[in-house]
């Protein structure tokens, strides 16, 4: 299936205040969109040879989410140690399971799970967190090309001492990512690319950091980390970096901080930080739900949005208890209201806004807008085809509906806040089909 | 199966600080539960002639969801126009939609799917609010008696003015509560009974909410409405009942308030009026969803609880976004985070708390804590059987587990986080199954 059309109900949103819903057409050849047009501009024109799927119209296509924050070992937890602060969560349930991913057997049977979960959820490209070992996160790395899912995979750096003893030399880690790096790249998947990974600057010294921002710069990879999640980390890494002047100043000395770096959570920025996320070009993964559950804060999306900082939604599983990036809207959707309601942080973001962040949003912020986040001629066909209609699923169908509003409008907005996955009856990365609703059934 | 008996791992949260988790039997007679014991007390008994089913050990048994506050005729709406304020939504999405209930085949049609809906959400207690016309809500009450659901079913009253004329005059809007009310008694379902219900005050006069208070007097019937959910409405009554010191004051001159009262939101409430609730012995039906996604506010439930107002948890649909107590228990925990990291009300709910305000909470609130929300002898056998690996479901199964804590906790926490309908495999109201999933997937 090189050459495809897909024909009926099309949503894309392409920026944070305009959603596109049409009744239209995408022209897929090799992976990469060749033409978008309207219902119209399809009936009249020539489509001999071409495989034409016309959808129903209880469906829709639309582009695949971004998650750009998840802790691909970790997903074990999900749902457990949720009574603990981060801390404390790190040291008793986190670090004894990452632990466990030195044992590659182990990690390829939990990656497998995990690859195959996310592109079940509709999360055709996500931005992971592997653990400390080389070998155990390229299972990760060969997982995301089996299934073929659009990926950054981090093998992660620590070099500072904790209690389960899960850290490494400076020296063995900066040759060990180098290795990762040329790993990865030596598989010549265009899907899947390495993404330096200091884990946060609590288990980081500026040594590390400066030696990972070189190994960027010099194999051109994108960096992401974790920034101001919670009030006690913050005090106690400004104790330990005691020159710096904030959060933002320890990652900025060490190079960490430029246009292809992604930062998770941001949730107590100053005003001064966020203008130097802004300026650098460094992006923000929102998690709200490790967030909430972790007890670490609330972020301001909104102040974020205002300025100019490029935000997308990370599931950042398991501080974060759902793997869904549609949870992630809603809990993007709670929080920002809740800080409206509490803080006056306003207007909350709406569900059109929360649908770019988990889309183009995401993209931007992971720097691959150019490829994936819309349907623009010229991108990947990375897309989900959701069906309100599907049996035993979510939502119920009534013949009413509550006035005559617009029927896209309408499926979508109870796609954001009712449906699950479901109701994603298709998924596709770079044209290829990577979910099937039928095939899931009978597996 | 008048009689058998459950073997396996039983949850069944007794009271706000206790989550009951062992490993037992429950024996059931025409819908009794008349014995429970340990695995233990189990093995040395003697069962002749009983039916013994022994769940698996991914499997668990715990009390039904009780939803203490929802709209049926509103199901339709789920997830529709929720970009609008309280008084305006009522106006635009939610009037005009209850109007077509005159027909009373359309209010069929819709009830048939949300009494399955809601027992495929293993709900199997209802509070509902039913629409302003007799006979469509009648169909309400047969669906519930169709389905054995348990419920509480409310011909909604109403009669201010408004602009989608869905009111009546006070004189046929009492003779239609008190036919109701004789209708519903003449079914003589163990499972089903009416109860009074007043829209809100700025709907009902003084008048209608005293002839009310009679007939509820006269027929023994519980009582609901709403309270204090948005501060515009606020606002609102105190200006039309201006001889009244606050809300709790209007709906107490016209005796609507007792010991078998139970008022949703209750977002506002005053010191004084958490008092008056306790002391009279109103309920409080908390609903998060709806209070987030209508902007109303953030319901101060620790504040309620320590005040000892009996709390359950309500979906509200269609201002609640979801049907599903498993998602209240969840926005229940992340609004009281919220509010306590904002304006330090707390502690926040923790999950165990949620589990009882879900089961037992919400039985104690709605007057029914004789008959079902727990495993006690005498009660009701009201329950669900929960599958943490059923095919296809929202959980993936890991060989490994973070640490050597209680399994079956762990379970129970990782349902309350993570699962959904697809893990309640069984409900059973009165003893008789209500959902089976293998019928479900066949159907
Ligand atoms: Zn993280
Ligand atoms: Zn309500």
């Amino acid at each position: 299936m090189s050459k495809f059309i897909i024909v009926g109900d099309i949503v894309s949103p392409t920026s944070l205040n305009e959603l596109q819903c049409y009744s239209g057409y995408i022209q897929v050849e090799n992976g990469k969109i060749t033409e978008v047009g309207t219902r119209e501009a399809f009936d009249i024109k020539q489509n001999v040879g071409l495989h034409i799927d016309v959808i129903k119209p209880e469906q829709f296509v639309m582009p695949g989410f971004v998650d750009c924050h998840t802790h691909a070992p970790q997903f074990p937890n999900l749902g457990l140690g949720l009574d603990r602060p981060l801390l404390e969560w790190l040291d008793k349930y986190t670090f004894p399971l990452e632990n466990k991913y030195s044992d590659e057997q182990f990690a390829a049977n939990v990656y497998e799970k995990v690859v195959k979960r996310l592109l079940n959820n509709g999360t055709t490209t996500a931005c992971y967190f592997g653990s400390l070992h080389l070998n155990g996160t390229l299972e990760l790395v060969k997982s995301a090309i089996q299934h073929n899912q659009r990926a950054l995979v981090g093998k992660v750096s620590m070099n500072i001492q904790n209690n389960a003893g899960y850290y490494n030399n400076t020296a063995d880690e900066l040759r060990d990512v180098e290795l990762f790096i040329n790993s990865v790249n030596g598989y010549q998947n265009s899907l899947v690319e390495p993404i330096i990974t200091p884990r946060f600057a609590v288990s980081c010294d500026g040594e590390l950091m400066r030696g990972l921002s070189n190994l960027a710069n010099k194999y051109q990879c994108a960096i992401q980390s974790h920034i101001s999640e919670n009030k006690k980390e913050i005090e106690y890494v400004l104790q330990i970096h005691s020159s710096c002047s904030d959060y933002t100043d320890i990652y900025n000395r060490c190079g960490i901080l430029n246009n292809r770096c992604i930062m998770a959570h941001a949730v107590y920025l100053s005003d001064t930080e966020m203008s130097t996320f802004a300026r650098l070009g460094v992006s923000v993964a929102h998690c709200p739900a490790s967030n909430t559950r972790l007890r670490s804060g609330m972020c301001p999306v909104r102040r974020l949005l205002d300025y100019n900082v490029s935000v997308g939604l990370g599931t950042d599983v398991s501080g974060g208890d759902s793997a869904s990036i549609l949870d992630a809207m809603r809990r993007a959707m709670d929080v920002s209201e809740h800080l409206s309601m509490t803080q006056g942080v306003g207007p909350a973001i709406g569900w059109k806004e929360a649908l770019y962040l988990a889309t183009a949003g995401g993209a931007k912020a992971l720097g691959l807008q150019d490829r994936i986040g819309t349907f623009e001629v010229g991108k990947s066909f990375d897309a989900l085809l959701i069906d309100m209609a599907v049996p035993h699923g979510p939502i119920d169908n009534y013949t009413t509906s509550s006035a005559g509003t617009d029927a896209i409008v309408d499926k979508v907005q109870k796609f954001v806040y009712c449906g699950d996955d479901r109701n994603i009856v298709q998924a596709y990365v770079n044209g290829k089909q990577v979910k099937n609703i039928q095939q899931s059934w009978t597996k």
